[in-house]
């Protein structure tokens, strides 16, 4: 076993590897011409702009936290402040991970409208190569993070045993925590500011089309796109992926087999089963590729994370079988004891990845241009603008039925085959794929960007069809994506939860006890208030937005007859200094609430706060993000060049009365699935490490 | 004490005497010309006309739940099929309560109209009378029916025992509960198909303007006032009342004084605290007049509103310190045992009363014109009309943060001085000057209907001036109202969950077991499920009475011009067949869950289903309430006669842009406000109720 655990550092290097050949290949690509290189350059300033003043603010913030984590830890059983060390390394393999997957998505933007003009497939490719880049840096980083400082601790705390090194792990899932919050808030308020003020100005004000290079917030837009999807999602399931696989570990602390303790076997399994997610996902890489230009694209991404999928299924079996104790080992005491054998492992993980699967596919059913829902929005949006709202906020309150029942299934069965270690293992299993998973996210905002550099630099027709297509392909993996990015969270939070009550010391947290239902309201809470700081800060930042946009086509001489270039630097600004300043808020509220609560109430209302929180937030999330997904593509039944032509014959043409009323709904939904909705995700995961970091300080106060 | 006990149905009569001798004033007073008296009974029949159809659809519902209840309590420990005779008996009085009160509502409408044309003062007295005879009609039922039946089974089962007492009159809380289903959500869904049908058509295609006799949906919207208002918000607090009594009854069952159990106080002083505060509210009634014309009528209901309750703090003193036992009672064993003396009883009474307080002054600041909050949103309407929805819906979710505070702060006090006993008490507090309560809320849709009936039967200028004056007020008095009910629900399912846990046989329900997890997402995820429904019941009625009105206008020849009468019965019927017919499947999602869930999974998961309904409802519903009511004012300020002057100047005035994107905030905030919002009261509370009925028989199972 020990040796084996060498192995898991070595896998995360070659997802490493995988990643630069992959980038790599993606710089090599022709550029395509001056002026597309031009905006493209733009935009990546822009992009690493942002990230250059966000990774500014955080270092200030990572280092006064690492330094509480330090001092807090520096005395106390099963304690140590190396705890600070772990959360430097895993803000710090947060933050790469981050760096290295925009940078290559903004390469691979350009790059693939360049491809585009050769055929679809050339251009899939290169924006799926790049989309792999960012999604192999992370579960790659995780990987070789974790699996580095669990064999570091291993040395350093020979004597004082698992519980510390496990502990001290811990830090890891904060610091990542604490990256992806910021990632996610302030991407989320980043791409929504300035995506408003480029449609409220430039398009229904000043009638310019969509990219076009006149608009001044126009770059700015397309550098949200890389902030809040590729930055910002692969932030939010490296923490998750962190959070699952933390979880999975403390959790199998408590195994005995024949009364015997001190099993690394459960412990060291679920890093494991993340270093064989990437194997699986890198060979799903490979079948990732259009046949010719007639191909789906859709059907080449659902492939490789369906192949990914299913080598994972086996995988998991074979390893639990390999290495899991042969007569199977048990956790708990008494009536509660259960007793977990290798082929119980298997099935928590193929639950996790099925349940990952339904939540998708309830997304993809929620969100798509040819179904009931999206229909039916479209529709009412013929009857006028308050009932498109409606409609939609009552599609998005309806559509956490189903994922809800298959997040709750799936806990059950799992916890049926194996206790919390199975809930934690589904966990995992549903994240294990991640590799792939968000590279097919991250091939998103690439193919929106390769489609907005195609108009700003005026390509043929048939170049922008085909980004077009590329790009229609993409919203919907974005819709699915942000689905499985909740349920993960939701599967993340409860692995956390359970990890946190074991290192609080608690067996049981009664429901019935006021100081629980206190911390049950204000955890429900939360996410609303949480929301409302994440809306009003879009609000606030596009009306800056809004302002600049019109200053410039007031004060700038020949800009709307292009003769002058905008100021777009200017518009990258504002929604940058918007998105530092105002993530603070919302930020410092996940993190000082559980501190609160926790060292104020105890940890049993810690518990109660965790589970409010969690499902508030959760059920909130799927709402907002899925009605927002419905507006957008009901939008797009009005906008589709030459007409869109609905079920039931009836043509939805661009201009007409209802195409306004749809683009309300969509302007709506933007903050609520792309900054709010996004945005939840991070704070119940966030608050669930923050409590697991400080369990056994408050249990020892 | 025993003596005491017979005082309480006697004081239910003086309630019901009083309501009686109002109702006999209000119907002496003067009706109008033959033209007031006309639209005047058309709204009338057509509000008798629903209560009638819904009352015929319920009488088939109570009589099959009666009977599963009868059977199901048929043998066993504790247990009485008499339970099938409470909740009979409760749905009878919450049936009875709502016919009263809706009955005397429809003729003080015209009255008001009538009295109003000698001054605002006098119109006043007769819009304040009619609404006191709902308050008094709900509370002297609950008073009395709930005194009656208790007398009754101490008579039958003296050797049962104290717990089969209260084991079957828990069926009363239940029988309110389903009547309550019935009125809000059926009430919800009839008043907003009937307000969106006249405004849509009636007001923005055809031109007319609010309350024009031209529209035939006119008397169907002045119907649904009184459907949803009255009866609707009368229904909600009946069942609060009863719950709140009941949850502090079944929990006064623990006490002992020196180890001996059977005390009788700690029961009977739920029942007697109610009492009291029938005493208090028709004492405040005395005090809500105005003095002449200039005075401001808000002054007026908040005066007696606030004597009732400084009345009622005493008396709770008084009682308590009279009948309590001297030396305390305790309750709970071990290092749980708390020590209750008869000052805590009306130290939790004072918070129950403070908190209501607080979430009701809460609830005004958010919906005032005068205060920022609306002032903000209406600025935003400048902006589009998307980013007004947008602060709405941010708007929405911050206001939830403050009452989820003050809740949580009274039940940690309520719970610090006397335990879950504490709290019971604290939320019969908060309900304790119903009478008053419910009379201030009524007030308004009576002067609502006042102004309505003004416009429809062209008064002079003067008249509808000073209804719109009374219908002011009514409109703050009605969101504070709502936020009051919303508030009360709280309280009352966790005095409810409290009563389930004892009567379940449950001292704890561990949030870390699996089963109770899922419990609380499912719980979580309801509220949302039942909004939508509700949102679409809304939605799909709103759509078959504008075709309806279409219809009409196109077909009736002369109606635009006055020539010819609209059909508003087939209005009227389309409204309350939709209702009707609606409310089934939102209604049978909160029976059957609990019922499922608890026999399906056991307690310990049904615990957590109403943690999670409870927790998820109340703030869901604080939000769309407060989101609603805010837009609603919100588009008050463009709506002013003359244009309105804001705090920066500002004249906002009719028909421009920023009043269109109002109005759609306004009409997106109807059904949240006044369907689905206090629709979800309803299922909080009876999910708590079905689940306190079942607990003895999920106990035995």
């Amino acid at each position: 076993m020990q040796n084996l655990i060498y192995v898991i550092p070595i896998i995360g290097v070659v997802a490493l590897v995988f990643a630069f050949i992959k980038a790599k290949w993606v710089s090599a690509q022709d550029a395509g011409d001056d002026s597309m290189k031009d905006i493209a350059s733009s935009i990546q300033e822009g992009a690493m702009a942002f990230l250059a003043r966000e990774y500014k603010v955080l270092s200030i913030f990572v280092i006064i936290v690492a330094m509480l984590l330090g001092i807090g830890n520096m005395s106390g059983e099963d304690r140590s402040p190396m705890i600070a060390l772990s959360f430097v390394v895993g803000a710090l393999a947060s933050a790469l991970a981050g760096y290295f997957g925009m940078r290559v998505a903004t390469k691979a933007n350009v790059r693939t409208t360049a491809a585009s003009r050769g055929g679809l497939a050339s251009g899939f490719q290169v924006a799926f190569a790049g989309g792999s880049v960012m999604g192999m840096s992370v579960v790659g980083l995780v990987v070789l993070g974790l699996g580095s400082l669990f064999l570091l601790y291993q040395m350093i705390f020979v004597d004082a045993g698992m519980a510390t090194i496990l502990n001290t792990l811990t830090g890891f899932s904060m610091g990542a925590s604490s990256i992806a919050l910021f990632a996610r808030v302030g991407g989320g308020i980043y791409t929504k500011a300035a995506d408003v003020g480029a449609d409220l100005v430039g398009k229904v004000e000043a009638g310019l089309p969509e990219d076009d290079p006149r608009n001044p917030a126009v770059i700015a837009d397309n550098v949200g796109d890389n902030v809040g999807d590729v930055a910002g999602m692969g932030a939010d399931l490296f923490e998750s992926f962190v959070g699952a696989i933390i979880g999975a570990m403390v959790l199998g602390l408590g195994f005995t087999v024949a009364g015997e303790s001190g099993l690394i076997e459960p412990i060291a399994l679920p890093l494991l089963l993340a270093a064989a997610g990437i194997i699986c996902s890198i060979i799903g890489t490979f079948f990732v590729r259009l046949k010719d230009d007639k191909s789906n694209p859709q059907h080449a991404l659902d492939g490789g994370a369906f192949i990914a999928a299913a080598l994972m299924a086996g995988a998991a079996f074979g390893l639990a079988k390999w290495l899991w104790p042969e007569v199977g080992a048990t956790v708990g005491t008494g009536a509660e004891a259960v007793t977990v054998h290798w082929y119980h492992i298997g099935i928590a993980t193929i639950v996790g990845l099925a349940t990952g699967v339904v939540v998708g596919l309830i997304t993809a059913y929620y969100c798509s241009l040819d179904r009931n829902p999206v229909n039916g929005i479209a529709e009412q949006c013929k009857t006028g603008y308050a009932t498109n709202v409606i409609a939609g906020v009552g599609l998005g309150m309806q559509s956490t039925a189903v994922p809800i029942i298959a997040i709750v299934l799936g806990v059950i069965v799992a916890d049926q085959v194996a206790g919390l270690y199975g809930v934690a293992i589904a966990a995992l299993g549903m994240l294990s794929t991640t590799g792939i998973q968000l590279a097919v996210d991250a091939y998103g905002p690439i193919a929106d960007n390769a489609g907005g550099i195609a108009e700003m630099s005026s390509q043929e027709p048939e170049v922008r069809e085909r980004t077009d297509k590329l790009d229609a392909v993409g919203n919907t993996t974005a819709a699915i994506g942000k689905g499985f990015a909740i349920g993960s969270a939701a599967m993340t939070a409860l692995a956390l939860f359970a990890a946190f009550m074991q290192q609080s010391g608690l067996t049981s947290i009664n429901l019935a006890s006021p100081q629980v239902m206190v911390g049950l309201f204000i955890g429900g809470m939360l996410p609303y208030l949480f929301s409302s700081m994440a809306m009003k800060a879009v609000g606030d930042a596009a009306m800056d937005m809004i302002e600049e946009v019109r200053r410039q086509f007031r004060e700038i001489k020949g800009l709307l007859e292009g003769e002058a270039k905008p100021d777009t630097a200017r518009c990258v600004d504002i929604s940058t200094s918007a998105a530092i300043k105002r993530m603070m808020m919302p930020g410092a509220l996940a993190i000082v609430t559980p501190v609160v609560i926790g060292f104020g109430m105890g940890a049993e209302a810690l518990g109660g706060l965790l589970a409010g929180v969690t499902i508030s937030g959760v059920t909130l999330a799927i709402f907002m993000s899925n009605a927002g997904g419905a507006w957008d593509n009901a939008k797009k039944t009005f906008e589709a060049p030459g007409g869109f032509t609905m079920k039931d014959g009836s043509v939805h043409e661009k201009g007409s009365e209802a195409h306004k009323a749809a683009v309300v709904g969509d302007t709506v939904g933007d903050p609520f699935k792309d900054t709010a909705g996004p945005s939840l995700n991070i704070l119940v995961k966030l608050m669930s490490v923050v409590a697991l970091v400080i369990a056994p300080l408050i249990a020892a106060v």
